[in-house]
Formats: C-alpha cells, structure tokens, sequence
C-alpha cells in the first residue's frame, strides 16, 4: 500500500461495509495489551450483571450523599470570600479558566503538613486531572526519548503502564518478591539499563497497599530505596492512593521522608473524598535550571506548562469541591476517612475470615494455593494452582457468578498467570461472604481439573 | 556527560544554589515557542495591572452566576431520576468513576442535533476535558510517527500546535490569505509533504471566527474543502468554539455538511457555557477495523481507550452541570446564548467604530495600517506598520497602558511579524473605547519611531 492509498478506503464508502479507517492505520500503541484486558475484563462484567465481582477498584460508595458535593463547593465559597475576594472573583474563580497549576495549592499543600506530614510549598503543587494526568506529566517531564527508561515495581497498576504508552515509553519490570520490593532488585534494574546504554530517569512504586498485590514497604525498605535512589541518580514517582482509607497507623511517605528532592509524589483524592472530582495532584519540588543563566525554577512549573498542552487546568468546580471538603474537615482527610477506613478494614479481614474458613491451612497447602494478609488498602493477592486467564475467568463468571482480576494484567513483561487480585473494597459483608463461597468452589473446581 | 551522571548534580545539594535537574535534562519540547510567549504575556499582564487588555480570549463573566453551576448539577439530577434511576444510581453516577468516554453523550448529541443540525450517535461522541483533551486524543490516534505530519491552517490556535508538541509531532503550515483559508493551499501542501515522503493525516482548521484572524470561510469555501479532502485523501480536525457566541445567522459546520465521515468535530463548551467546567468532545463517527476480521468500531472508541491513559474519564459534576445547563435551555445552547452573543457582536462593532475614527481610511493608508471586520467572534487582526513583538508589547504596556497579542505568536512556522491580535470578550464598552485610544497612540508612536 502506498502513503497516497492511506485513507482511500474512507471516501463516500458509508454503505459497503468497509471500514473509514484501518486499525493499522491508527497509531501503534491503540492495542495496549492491559487496556485490552480490562475491556475483556468489562465485557464479562457487563455479560454477568448478577455475578459477585471482586473486580473494580472503586470505593465504596454508600457512605457518599449528593448533598456533599454542594456543601463542597459552597464551603470553598464562603473560604473565597472570608479571604476577601469579591462576589465577581468569586464567581471568576469558578466560572472561567484558572492557572494551569491549579488554584487550591495552598489547602492541599496544608493538608499535606496536617495529615501526612509532608511539608512542601504550594507553588510545588500542581492540581491535575486525577492522578492519571500527573502520571503523564511527570513521564513527558522526565524522559527525553528512547534513551531514557522508566522502571516500575511489578506487577502494577495498569494506570501507569498506559500513562508510558501514550508517550511511547516501554516501561522496565523491576519483580516484586513474594513480601513486596526489594532495593536490590532495583538496584539490579538499573545497572542492567545502564549496561545496555538507557538512562533510567524513574523508578514507580506504591509503596502502601499497593495495587495489585496488595503488599506495603517497611520503613527500612522505604529508607533503603531513597538512600539507593540518591546513590544510582533516579527519580522515585511514588503514587500512594490507599493510605487514608486504610485502618490502623501509617507509616510516613517516602515524600515525607525525602530530605534531598528524590522523591516526586503523585496524588488523588479519588479514594479519599471522590473519584467523580478528578482531581489528583503532583508534588515536584525539584528544582531546575532554567533558560535564564543562573536563575532556577521548579519542576511544578514545568509540569504545568506540560499540563496546558494537555487539559489547560483542572476544572475549577472539582478543584472548588474537594478543597470546600478538605477545608469544612479543618484540612484533615483523614478524618473524613474514619468510617471509611475502618469499613475496608473490616472488609478485608472478612474477606480473610471466610477465605481461611473455606480452605484450612492443610487443605491450602495440598492445593498449593496461598494469599497474602494486608492490613488495609483495597487489594489482596490469591496464587492459585491454574492459570488464572480469561478462559478461567470466563468459566468462573459463567458456572459460579464471580468475578476477580487475572494478575497477568497488572505484569509489564509477563507473569502472574497462576495469581489473581480480589478487591474487597465495593462489597458488603454479605456479598463477601458468598463471594468468597463461590470463588473455592470455583477454586476447587479448577484445581480438580488441572491435577 | 555520561548517562550515570544525568542526575548526580541532585544529590544532597539542597543548599548550595545548584539545581536538581537541569532544564535541558527534561524534555526538549519544554521549550514551546508558543508557550514560552504565552509566558511573556502572562507576566506583562501580571506587571501591568492597571493595563487595559485585548490579550485574554476569556468569556465574558458579567452573565455568569454561581447559582447557575448548581441549578444545572440539579436539573442533571433531575433528569437522571427522571429517566428511572434510582437514589443509589444517582449517587454513583456523580461520585464514582465513569466511562473513559463520558455519561453525558446523549444530551451533547440531542443539543448538535438541536443547535447545529448535527445528527450522529451518541456513541460517537467522547466527551473531553476541554477542547484541549480532545485535540490531543485525535492527534495521538491518527499520526502514527515521523512518517506523518499534521497541517494546520496558520495563523492558527496555540492548542493545536501545543497538543501537537507534546506529542513530538511537528506541525504542517497552510499560510491562510488575508480572505482567510484557500482550497488550493491545502493542496499545494499536501503535495509537498507526500514529495518529502510523508503522509498528511490531518488538516485543523477553525472555520468560524478562528482563533487568532477572526475570518470565517464561506459556504463555497467549506464545500470545496471538503470536496478536496476526500479528493486529497486526508481527514479534517474541524474546531469551532466561536458559533454560538457571535450574533447573526450561522454557516453550517463542516460536519453538518460531512456526507463521508471526512471530519472530525472538535468540540467545546467553555464559551457557550462556561470554562471552569472544563468540558469539551470529539465527534469522531468514522468506522474503523478491529482486531476482528469484518467487524469494525468507532474512531470515538479508540479516542476513549487514549483518553484513558490520560484522564481515565471526564469529571462526572463537570459533566452535570453541562448537561443539566443544556437540558434547562430545552436542549439549546443558542438559547443560553442569546444575551452573550449579541453582547460579544456589540463589542465587535464597538472596537470597528472607535478604529475607524481613531484611524480614518487616509490616515489609515498613510500609516500601512489595516484591519479586518469580523461579523463576531472574540478576535480581529490588525496589521502595524512597525515589528510587533515582546519589546513593542512591553513598551505598549509601560507607556500607554494597553496590551494585545503578538500575532507572530500564532505562527507555527514565521510570520506575523507586523501584525496584532485583539480579543474583545472580555472588555466593557467603556474599557473599549479607552484601550482603543491608548492603542492608536501606540500605534501613532511605533510608526513615527519605524518611518
């Protein structure tokens, strides 16, 4: 076919059955392998409505009342107009387009000193369309071109993994061990890009509750991964969505720890207040040369040069919404998550209590089935004794009415195929229990098969 | 430099005024001409606060009321119940995650079939982030890498070549005449690239009081185009954010008059309702081969799978309160903007009379000074008998008060050096009349310094 042919297909064809265009012809990167997943993973959904699903990661949304929303966003109101704006600033600062950066900087930046004692400037801050748009920030940022790597802690979220096929970024796989990441493992990474003449520019990791497996880092991993990451020159993107909906205390963010600018930490509020706000951040606090000899600026604003060829600014009204309920808390989340975070807790270890009940440790150890025990978060990891692929999950849906994710969809290169994730965060109890009923059976079933 | 050293300057220098990473160590493309411009006027603006200014292309906001944000989160929920959701449903729809491809796509495809006699499936509609969004999601399906390029109509909107850059692709100049966009020019350059072995996928244009020239292509003008991109083989990016907001009868949309899927409706609500929403859509009903052998899928389809990897979805409230604005006007965004557009028409007229007396067609002869007549939109061009650049724009702002727009920063290539920019939706009848005096004196100055 020649360039001259590439679209003729297209003209005045609209009733022969051809297509306009061809998929080969759109941009590579369209089939992305973990997207594919996920729509099979949707369409199984859609095909089973009344199947349990251990799938989605979204937040339990029963604690959630439309009536927040605007007390939100009349809260930030009344903040606008106690810090002495006009009603006509008001109503500017909500009606017509904002800075790129974001315009509540200054509420989450004390968030960030009250509830995680991180303490950053605002103008560090950069307010994005969730944190998927931060994710893409910082990758356009930091890497140049094919020379450049960016290596992530696997299995993970597909989130980020999608963020680097947009930008054609093919991102290295640095394992996770059965007890979660390891310094040396990316200690190893690198040296192995480095030998094969890439410059690794970041490493991503979630260090608490980590999505997929579930897995949270100690604090001598933390400590060992920003004394690594300063000794082999990379940037750490640390995204930590699941601290404040989890029980029990936390330990500090690698951010938190951070007292050399290692550290760009990538934020939302989707779990912690709304995921329909989009609203995410990224604290880059780096600071760069700029064109201007001598004069330094901050990678923030860098960022949010990025972020005006890509959205302009984050809606002012989800901006107005999520500070209004960040500033109504006295700028606590996580005492908006009180209730919430001991719901996921409680999810968990039932989820746990029935998964013990269903398979006692002898009748596990024969079936060489396993699972791992977090203690907060949305996710756990099941290794299983088959392959747990879309075949299984097909049969699972349709013979016992549950849904889980293959954990082959979280791997960058390959792996998993014998795991699944569980997420435990949108059932109740009793969904749970029967979920988990139904799931050994399926379990049980496959098992017998495979053997 | 060696690889392993592209980050050491970080290490532990908190203190000593080096910086952490070098500007030339991020991504080349940081450096956006045009952005680095927008930059300038940013910070003149800023400096100057007393200046009157035909810079910003921002709505008008004297309309605007906050009641009116939640009056349509309302009337959306209303709908919703209304069409049989329940509490549960209602709640999940505005706090929960969404379709990567919107919730609202119904009500956008009644209000085209109502406002712009636009009659496509709601399913090939993606809503966006802004136009912004929608820009980037199109440019990163259809060029597929160096081998292809983009033609833009130049002078042309920032955005476009913004939302190219990022995605490493170099925009395509057709110089539009003074009369604004010619057929044969998009030829001419078509040819061009397919000589330098290269494939044209797209051609932007702004056929409605673009953004900066404020010309309008005539009817004829939009049938030829679309005869010659069927003909030439290439689809159209169509941009059309001014209709609604400019008095006076209205030309169809090129994909009101697309009989074969040649165009590519690039959408926003930012003007005709408000900015801070944020809101923008793609109508992209082009067929397109899957996987699947004979069975194909939407454009709009392959749009929401990109949009994924950069928003996840469209902010669900931002998308209530569009939706319900349009469903309270009956469907009509026109309605909505009855008030506005005559407004922005007067003011037209307005900067047209007070030119016109301030430069009589002698003076204004002598001078080489010239300028256009839009029937609405935000813009006019006027071409200066002197070099209008950063120097001249800060001079114009210290000495006399007034700012406008470089128009040499529309060009993605060189040109318009000698002309401006002005915006008129944002300014009163009174600042009007005032900004065009400081302007004239500005003008009378250069031209004496130049001669």
């Amino acid at each position: 076919m020649t360039a001259e042919m590439t679209l003729t297909e297209a003209a005045g064809n609209t009733g022969d059955g051809r297509a306009d265009l061809r998929l080969k012809e759109l941009h590579a990167s369209l089939s992305d392998p973990g997207l594919d997943s996920m729509n099979f993973l949707n369409e199984i959904t859609f095909r089973y409505p009344e199947a349990i699903s251990f799938a989605p990661g979204r937040p339990y949304d029963g604690f959630f009342e439309v009536e927040q929303i605007f007390a939100g966003v009349r809260a930030y109101i009344d903040h606008l107009a106690a810090s002495g704006r006009t009603t006509a600033q008001v109503k500017s600062e909500l009606f017509q387009y904002g800075p790129a950066a974001g315009q509540i900087r200054e509420v989450i930046a004390d968030w960030l000193r009250k509830d995680e004692r991180i303490d950053v400037p605002a103008a560090s801050i950069v307010v994005t369309v969730g944190c998927q748009e931060a994710m893409v920030l910082a990758l356009r940022a930091l890497v140049r071109g094919p020379q450049d790597s960016v290596l992530v802690s696997s299995p993970c979220y597909v989130g980020i993994t999608g963020a680097a096929r947009l930008l054609d970024i093919e991102p290295v796989a640095v394992p996770e061990r059965k007890d979660g990441f390891h310094a040396e493992d990316l200690a190893r990474a690198v040296r192995a890009e480095r030998a094969r003449g890439r410059t690794p520019r970041a490493f991503y990791v979630v260090p608490d509750h980590t999505n997929p497996s579930g897995t949270t880092m100690t604090l001598e991993a933390r400590q060992e991964l920003l004394e690594l990451a300063g000794r082999l020159d990379v940037l750490i993107l640390e995204d930590s969505p699941y601290r404040l909906v989890s029980p029990g205390s936390r330990l500090p963010t690698l951010k938190a720890l951070d007292t050399s600018r290692r550290v760009v930490h990538l934020g939302s509020f989707s779990k912690t207040l709304f995921p329909g706000a989009r609203v995410g951040f990224a604290i880059a606090d780096q600071t760069v040369e700029t064109g201007d000899p001598g004069r330094t600026g901050l990678l923030a604003d860098e960022l949010a040069k990025i972020k005006s060829m890509i959205t302009v600014n984050t809606s002012p009204l989800s901006q107005a919404a999520v500070a209004g309920m960040l500033l109504a808390a006295g700028g606590r989340a996580s005492e908006l998550n009180t209730e919430t975070s001991a719901y996921y807790g409680d999810a968990m270890r039932h989820t746990l209590e029935r998964l013990d009940a269903a398979f006692p440790a002898e009748r596990r150890e024969r079936l060489g089935l396993r699972w791992n025990r977090p203690s907060g978060g949305f996710f756990m990891a099941v290794t299983v004794p088959f392959l747990a692929d879309n075949a299984a999950l097909a049969r699972s849906a349709e013979r016992y009415g549950v849904l889980w994710t293959p954990m082959s969809y979280f791997y960058p290169d390959s792996g998993g195929e014998r795991a699944i994730r569980l997420s435990i965060s949108y059932l109740s109890h009793q969904e749970i229990a029967e979920g988990v009923d139904r799931l050994a059976r399926f379990i049980e079933a496959e098992a017998a098969a495979t053997s």
